[in-house]
């Protein structure tokens, strides 16, 4: 290996730590840190974003990358160390813009930022969280004013989560989308469908496990994974070998089971991420967009089709006698896909979900761009559920303060929800051609096959390529609202679920 | 404040970071992390251990040194300003003759070193481990290397762990304590008590809630600690107000109990070290030795006396009706107080522990003198057994795989905890005079007073000075075995206890 391709790899395997290691401090804030440390950890948080992001900008990165350019130019491209140089260059000019003290600060406020927002949403006050959130955007309009002016300032906040994307194209996708989805909500707005069964007694020790057998189900590797209780569900972890997914256990409803799907999905694309470039930048996952593409299908593409409950369902009824004993599985899965606007993204039904999404991507911008300001927040959210969804907000806790994001300072990640979305279709119709049996596994519990797709068509190419060129890799197309919409309209379309 | 000072307390703050980062990612490894882990974490730890110790040793470390000559000898040297500038110079002079490769080689080493010992202890077979305990081993002598040659190398590890002590120091000491301890040892050996009530069946679930009782009981600021279980318990954290202690808890017995108490003192010490010198070298911990201090005082001089179970033994009775409803508290005290030779330090009483510290303390420099081999431990461990206290190991698992510290590289630590001990007494005694009522207090279960005595005679220095003028400024004397042995006679020289 050529000297300085060596040195960049050592150094970029340090950063590469070092984010982990933050990644780490953050699952353990939400899940297990007493409430008390959070100064500390706002501290610790800031010096290791401090640490890695002066390796990253130090001259000597630079200098590493002007002597590869030779090299890069004689590699084939799509080899894994064109990748990486092409990816270090990428990230290193954009880094170089950003003083490090800034990016401490954005580490540091958004740690302190999280108590705040948790008691405010305990509380249902905006004005307790207003402040903290004023100074996440203040960073973040800083962070903005380091880079060229752009037309659209969002495109700097949004290409952190899904690099090489602009606000732009997201419109455009989100355009289609939108007109796909408000008529068909109207078709489904008078639809009844009886899901009482859903709420009721479902005591959190019963629900802990069945949400690991799932995960057990689904499948990891022995002694690699853990699933927590918290807050507002996350998948986090330190490498292929250590996952940690969490969920939240509410005793009246079996939401955690579809979170807990969720965040396997994005788990086991960490957990499949390619193990000779650990430590390297193009060893990390893709984009937002591709990672919740793996959730989603997960959650929705598997975990809500009536072939998985034929085969899980007896052990679900099993679990919760009182509750699900009477319940046919027809009845259950017409109730876990009933289409009904709802208050909370989270628990929003698969039609409507897309709908929170654009309200908090209209909205973001609307933030970003002056047009609304941050004390006005829980006015025009109301508005605007109103609007979108024909519901009415009776709280802040379910309202604006739903979302931990802006309190982690996450600005610019909510679209990629919806992306994922989209393309988590746009997967599973080409797993479904190259495994044609693949809903007959599903149905026997059989998960070896799509993992082992999911690995070799996406997971593989880790951070090597663009979003776009890793969904064209894997399915011979760029994101496409079309097969989405159509899904969504053969599922409901009819107005009857399953 | 002088510029150069600022910018030290910056430096010294990331340093301060650093390390507390490491401990909490060593806390998760041993309560949380999935086992496949490892590999990922003895990465993540190098990487740490290497940016901190590069951040201590940088030219601009000694040079801020410099400048601030002048000023450290014009403060008052009992100054915080003055302490820091001191303590850093020693830290600095120390830090900058091991290069940072070898530093994070040991760190890498330690991590991948624990599941091999886990693993070797679990099956009881000392060939497991020997590979990973020879590499620490060989670090560490490596380690000495970088320091001018010493009459004792093992001087040099120890003053890791307690500085400004040197072996022969440490082997005066012991020397009297072990002319105490035997006889007395001989005296008891043909005692029998019964405490077939201490063996049984005690419900790791009732443990629990009983052994967050005693935490709850001896107080820490609400939101600041947890207690989780684990293989070897230890007290960990990340500042004052995020203290998380661990405890091991065994179906058949109630030793969890004392090695919460244990680590309750430990993590107190944590938690009321000086807020103001958070982030800086002054306020971590003085010294191991102080440390042990502040655990076996809560274990032993609390948690074993008569007067704290007149409070708290009706609680346990309740927890426990079926081992312990027909059992006078004359005889539990008696029960939790027997003096019995036996296999493994952390479960032995007050009386024979010294001898298994003394064992260790001899052992380790045996080995880094070379006088035994590494691969004829588990002989030279036995024999010794057999010596010291009279007992027959069984197995490598109840011998000399028992503790995890050389796993962890911790060599030279050993002997911290007999001189915690032996400060223990000479504390107490100090407390006892000032707090006239203390034992009254602590027979109402009221452990505010001493919290605070303890807080402001011994936590507040935090480290700015040695651990022998530490002690002298809490009790005015250095250390002397003389009231530790007189202790331990009056308590169990009669024969029987309490």
């Amino acid at each position: 290996m050529s000297k300085p391709l060596q040195q960049l790899q050592e150094r970029l395997g340090k950063i590469t730590d070092l984010e982990r290691i933050s990644r780490l401090l953050s699952w353990d804030q939400q899940t297990m840190m007493p409430p008390a440390g959070s100064d500390h950890r706002a501290d610790h948080l800031a010096t290791l974003r401090r640490a890695a992001h002066e390796l990253l900008i130090a001259d000597e990165t630079g200098r590493l990358l002007d002597e590869l350019r030779p090299l890069e130019e004689s590699l084939e491209p799509d080899s894994d160390d064109a990748a990486l140089i092409r990816l270090t260059r990428r990230e290193y000019e954009k880094a170089v813009r950003v003083p490090t003290d800034l990016r401490a600060e954005m580490a540091h406020a958004s740690a302190q930022a999280r108590p705040a927002w948790v008691k405010a949403k305990a509380e249902s006050n905006f004005a307790i969280f207003l402040p903290a959130l004023e100074r996440n955007f203040e960073l973040r309009q800083r962070y903005v004013a380091c880079f060229e002016e752009v037309e659209e300032p969002y495109d700097i906040l949004l290409d952190d989560f899904e690099p090489y994307t602009t606000t732009a194209e997201v419109r455009e996708i989100f355009a289609e989308v939108k007109a796909g989805l408000v008529p068909l909500i109207g078709e489904l707005r008078d639809v009844e469908l009886n899901d009482s069964f859903l709420h009721g007694d479902f005591p959190v020790e019963r629900q802990r496990r069945v949400t690991n057998d799932v995960v057990e189900l689904f499948g990891f590797r022995p002694g690699t994974w853990r699933l927590d209780p918290t807050e507002h569900p996350f998948a986090s972890g330190t490498g292929v070998d250590d996952v940690r997914i969490t969920t939240h256990y509410d005793p009246e409803t079996i939401n955690s089971l579809f979170s807990t799907m969720h965040e396997y999905g994005h788990g086991l694309y960490s957990h499949q991420l390619p193990r000779e470039l650990e430590r390297l930048p193009t060893g990390n996952a893709c984009s937002l967009g591709i990672h919740e593409s793996q959730s989603r299908l997960w959650e929705n593409l598997v975990g809500r089709s009536p072939r998985f409950w034929s085969f899980f369902y007896p052990r679900l009824q099993e679990t919760f006698p009182e509750q699900l004993g009477a319940v046919e599985i027809e009845q259950f899965v017409a109730g876990i896909n009933v289409v009904k606007p709802s208050l909370i993204r989270i628990k929003a039904d698969e039609v409507t979900y897309g709908m929170h999404i654009i309200l908090r991507f209209e909205l973001e911008q609307d933030l970003v761009n002056g047009r609304v300001e941050l004390r006005d927040l829980p006015r025009v959210w109301n508005e605007r559920m109103q609007d979108y969804l024909g519901v009415e907000v009776p709280d802040d806790a379910h309202g604006v303060l739903q979302d931990t994001h802006w309190a982690s300072g996450l600005i610019g990640y909510f679209p990629t929800y919806l992306l994922g979305s989209v393309m988590s279709v746009q997967i599973w119709e080409q797993v479904v051609e190259d495994i044609p049996d693949l809903e007959d596994q599903v149905e026997r519990g059989e998960f070896g096959g799509l993992r082992d797709w999911l690995r070799e068509h996406v997971h593989a190419y880790g951070r090597k390529f663009s979003p776009q060129e890793t969904l064209e890799r894997a399915t011979g197309s760029r994101i496409d609202a079309k097969p989405y919409l159509a899904y969504l309209r053969a599922k409901y379309g009819a107005g009857v679920a399953a």
